[in-house]
């Protein structure tokens, strides 16, 4: 293991199914960084925690981490309650410097993927 | 107008930009598809819901819609409460075809978008 980490932000549910999609994103993306610590965590109703998360990262080595959020678009989560837990977690672990990703429906690759995967589908 | 119709069904937030995203893809599938009539309708906060889309695609003269669910994954929102919602809305309009499409998270080629995107984004 390197000292970088990825880490997954997802909002979570209380249908345990509900995760699966986001832990195929984490197998992809430890297939793709197999040196990289990859690890998921969830703001409601899952486990680990970001708080959690983060701490076993770091207890592990982790001094670069970069935040996922998997949320389609910035609503009150991204925009108020996150940015109140990386300033929580920035202060909790200051040798570990955390980069932040935006929301998946900010990037026109993503949106124009999922049209294209809306019109695949079409029966119409 | 042809007789179809894409209806993209979100969450909603409280915070209006939430909905961008869902804009954006709207427009990419009516550029597309000119002559389907394509709706956004949303669970919560924002309007139109779901009911109120349908009412209005069925009255411009729609008579079948694929129903595409904009959320990241399969939870209680999907697997209970939109096939309550699907069952109501088929009652309402017998006339009207309704296609139910799944999750985005359903996907591969979503996910791996999601992974390339991640990889191309990370500065480590």
């Amino acid at each position: 293991m390197n000292d970088q980490a990825i880490i997954l932000f997802a909002h979570g549910a209380r249908d345990p199914d509900w995760a699966g999609p986001f832990e195929k994103i984490k197998q992809q993306l430890q297939a793709a960084r197999p040196r990289t610590q990859v690890a998921l965590a969830f703001q409601d109703f899952m486990s680990p925690t970001l708080d959690e998360a983060v701490a076993q990262l770091a207890a592990l080595g982790a001094k670069r981490a970069v935040l996922v959020p998997l949320f389609m678009a910035q609503g009150g989560h991204l925009k108020q309650d996150l940015p109140r837990l990386v300033a929580k977690i920035r202060g909790q672990h200051p040798q570990l410097e955390l980069q932040l990703m935006p929301a998946i429906g900010d990037s026109p690759e993503i949106l124009q993927a999922i049209s294209d995967w809306v019109l695949r589908g079409l029966a119409i």
